[in-house]
């Protein structure tokens, strides 16, 4: 399978364009993970993507393209980690996967299309790069990479976790780069001002209460029942969290 | 097939998530009938849920997901409505379906996964199951349902029919629980304080008139020719129509 | 291949029961090429219909609706562009594609469906031709089709090229329907009041520039980087650009 992770959004031609090139070349399903990744948010996204690639099975492909500096000297790179395959561009991106993986290697990809657009490398060589990896591995695409080593890539100085939202969801559940498996299940947690509890899911609290819960995918979630915690508490993404250091009874 | 019915919205990795599990387990179409579902709305949705999936072919699966109460008790359960599977929450979901079937059979999902996330039981709990009946019926998830009968299921007092908005599409036309043939395609009906005339269909009335159709899913829309009926009259999802007494001459 | 061409939007069922009619009727992919193309607006999606479907493959299948006429009189169409089918109403939507083409040949669908809704033409009528289209060309649809000469469609007097903002993407990007080929690349562009130079790409200007560039599917674009040019500049659809007589030195 495929995986896509972009900030392209649904709108417009860009998905559909990409899906074409891989389809095209792949009979494997091509999986939409995340369309509307946060945009420009390179650091962010970082700690998304490894949260959302946890149940990528190996051998699997996630395109991941969030890549403000397109057209700009950056390296396209093509990463495995534990297994599952990674291609992108070399910005910091999948620098948390990396860093959380057992084992990592990596590439850059040294092959250039015929035609690559200026702004649109995702279809235009990211894309083709993972059909092939999909299809048959680097049996498929070696001849267009180059091994390098683990220094030879963007390592942002990020933390190991990231306590801050980083996007919201329809609902307007405030989502944060914090592993819910580091936070003490009972702390108090505050965030632009308000002091929050927790609570095991929606259904564990009154009506239009505030809480923060251990989400889907592992993350720190600030959410309110049947409500919208981001209008509510007038939240923005990269707000910081603290964690209190009195947690509840 | 399998049909995803659900008020995930494409946001975010809910959809991705959960058609990762669907075609990893099952070899078949997975097609997004709707992701943006009425969020919280149960019984509008019982409604749109028997209009959107009139056309299902019987041995497909619909996976439906509108689940205010996730993590709180209720039942999971699978319903065959005249041959066609439907997946999700025992919340009154499928009770407009199961109405309004010649024959419907209902069991409930016993089986729990090891890993059950409190708020994503549709990846965790109901995509298996659906996963598993698409593949081969009852013969492939039959040991993980217990057969119940008609009485043990949720059937909240809804009426036969909804006169009231639902939601809105794209052109903001107003989607109401009104089944076009329950109604005399003359009448006038009142909305919001307006009366609104009846037409065939958009192009059938002058630019910028309001007027009222049975829309492509056999439901009574209220709608602007090349206009935005939400915007121009001021709707909003549960207002209450009326059908007046006395219709067009 | 099929790709869908729309402006139902992606929220409610209409991509969804479109998609669902394709796969039952044809085993190929289906790629939602844009399913939020400007409402109403004809005229600027026939530019961006043929910018879109460039690459395109010869006997895939673009079914492309926009049709705000749907139930009034117009005819459906099937058109062969350099190989590539298109299926859809006969309202000047084609009729970019039709003039670049060096070959075009046409049809009228004479064939109705037993059950054709007033509203929803796209999937009742258009897809199920698509799809036969898709299995095995003018062998499977030719019976439910008429042969007709050039003359016989609209063709709407549209200059060749459409100097005036069309549409925008996630990002506020302003796409025009105007071929970049044709643009001088290092023309000043005027558009709302704002003289624009031309760069490469994003990463080509400093953040919050704003520049022109020939977007991914071959059109100028106006854009910031890392900024929103709609909201930068106030932007709307239809506003008119002027190539300015004296290019950059």
């Amino acid at each position: 399978m495929i995986f896509l992770y972009t900030d392209f959004g649904r709108e417009g031609p860009y998905m559909g364009q990409m899906e074409a090139v891989l389809r095209r070349a792949a009979d494997v399903p091509v999986i939409t993970l995340l369309a509307d990744a946060p945009a420009f948010d390179v650091r962010g996204n970082a700690y998304l993507l490894a949260a959302y690639t946890r149940d990528v099975q190996p051998d699997d492909v996630v395109l991941c393209i969030v890549d403000p500096g397109v057209g700009t000297e950056r390296h396209a790179l093509v990463m495995r980690a534990d297994g599952r395959w990674f291609v992108g561009p070399d910005n910091g991106l999948m620098s948390i996967v990396a860093r959380r993986a057992a084992r990592c290697d990596l590439w850059r990809i040294t092959w250039r299309p015929e035609n690559l657009s200026a702004s649109f490398h995702g279809r235009d060589l990211f894309a083709p790069i993972a059909a092939l990896l999909a299809k048959a591995g680097l049996n498929a695409a070696g001849d267009k990479l180059l091994s390098v080593n683990a220094e030879a890539i963007q390592r942002p100085a990020y933390t190991d976790q990231y306590a801050a939202i980083i996007t919201f969801d329809r609902y307007g559940n405030a989502i944060t780069g914090l592993d819910v498996s580091t936070v003490d299940p009972r702390a108090m947690i505050t965030c632009a001002g308000h002091l929050i509890s927790p609570a095991a899911t929606f259904g564990a609290v009154p009506e239009g209460q505030v809480f923060w819960y251990g989400n889907s995918s592992g993350l720190v979630e600030i959410a309110v029942n049947q409500g919208n915690a981001r209008q509510l508490l007038n939240l923005q993404a990269g707000m910081a969290l603290r964690i209190e250091p009195k947690a509840m009874p």
